[in-house]
């Protein structure tokens, strides 16, 4: 009888061409798939709670995978594909879950976390993990703007465009949490759910907002009127982190 | 008249082979002289406060050159280096200082970080920037066996031998800090001056303390022996970080 093995995965975005597997790409899954076959578990397929794009790093992404049978105790499985994974990847814990646990159906929300440096000059240790942005930010306005955001909106206005017409747009916001320590600006937002690039599409108005560019009534003016075809300006991957996945 | 300009200088150790000038190597001082030059201000010399390992981070390295002019305000110049620097160095700050000052010689004192990450799993955006240590670590013995080090001692028995059997091997520990946040543990070591590879040896002693393989009271018989020709254990380079230079 099959297995399910859930796997709870932490990954540099640096390192990876994203989370889906692409031919001749290094790939998040792919790492994970090739390591699988490397311990001997034959071909897999390795199922995200959602895909990540180059650069967007996860510090817990979730996983699941369907395995021939039970030869190796959960946390060997930790151990044993940690041992043939670069060091890019980490998993940080497997265990068994039943057939019923999807890892992407059955999450129930999601924590992003989005990070800017507002200083002129941006850290070396902060190259590639960190927005850098050296034009002032009014962080009471990032406040405001965040703000607009919480609750039941209609996304379409906030999410890239993949072909896909016919989705549900409809996404909850839970929270958006703007905390500014020194030149290092954290933005968390909790979700049910998120569209394709919705975090960033948000960030990105949070902050044109912050710099005066535009208001923070705009954004609410954004989410009413349910359109995709706008200009939009997107955050960029670096700054973007995946920290958790509720069930 | 030649002018003197300080430099404040951030770099990610993993991008370089240490901070001195090598032939064909890529290092911190090669790559900042090599920033002046293409800047158009000739052929300098970069003098550091302190040399660093391959490896070896900085949050706030500093260094002396002189130059023919002051054909740009000291702020200017920031932006000029940053500008043809790679983004693993990063020039913080620059002012014009007087010929009495020297980045090494006029040095009252400097701060070092180690880090380490004490959990079975190391996060891969610490790859590279912690000690990882997956053994039980008692950091109450860690806490005892620093405060040895605390004071003024002959530390020959911490330092790597360069050939220069005649230096002076006194120096003075002004205080060394431990702190435990989660799996992640600081020791910050301030002292007036430190020899080659003497902060990695401090903690390579230390964790042999903290990993019950030897005794605090080991610590100040090796500070007495002022014997260098033991078995020492130098931590790994990844995990040290260069915080301040006194002046």
């Amino acid at each position: 009888m099959r297995q399910r093995l859930k796997l709870t995965i932490a990954y540099d975005g640096a390192a990876f061409a994203g989370w889906q597997s692409q031919k001749h790409r290094n790939t998040v899954q792919d790492q994970l798939e090739h390591a699988f076959e490397k311990t001997g578990a034959g071909k897999v397929r390795v199922h995200g709670a959602g895909r990540t794009d180059a650069g967007v790093h996860a510090l817990a992404q979730s996983a699941h995978v369907d395995l021939p049978d039970r030869r190796l105790a959960s946390e060997r499985w930790t151990h044993a594909l940690n041992a043939v994974l670069p060091r890019t990847v980490r998993v940080l814990r497997c265990r068994y879950v039943s057939q019923n646990f999807h890892a992407r159906f059955s999450a129930t929300g999601k924590l992003y976390r989005y990070r800017i440096w507002a200083a002129p000059v941006l850290p070396p240790l902060e190259f590639g993990r960190a927005w850098h942005i050296f034009a002032p930010i009014d962080v009471d306005l990032l406040k405001e703007a965040a703000q607009r955001f919480v609750g039941k909106h209609d996304f379409a206005a906030f999410a890239a465009n993949r072909g896909k017409k016919e989705e549900d747009t409809v996404r909850t916001i839970r929270s958006v949490l703007v905390r500014k320590i020194g030149p290092q600006i954290a933005i968390e937002i909790a979700g049910d759910g998120f569209l394709y690039k919705m975090v960033r599409l948000m960030v990105g108005a949070m902050v044109e907002v912050a710099r005066k560019k535009s208001e923070p009534k705009e954004i609410s003016s954004r989410l009413k009127s349910r359109r995709g075809d706008g200009v939009r300006f997107a955050a960029p991957a670096e700054g973007l982190y995946l920290v958790r996945i509720w069930y």
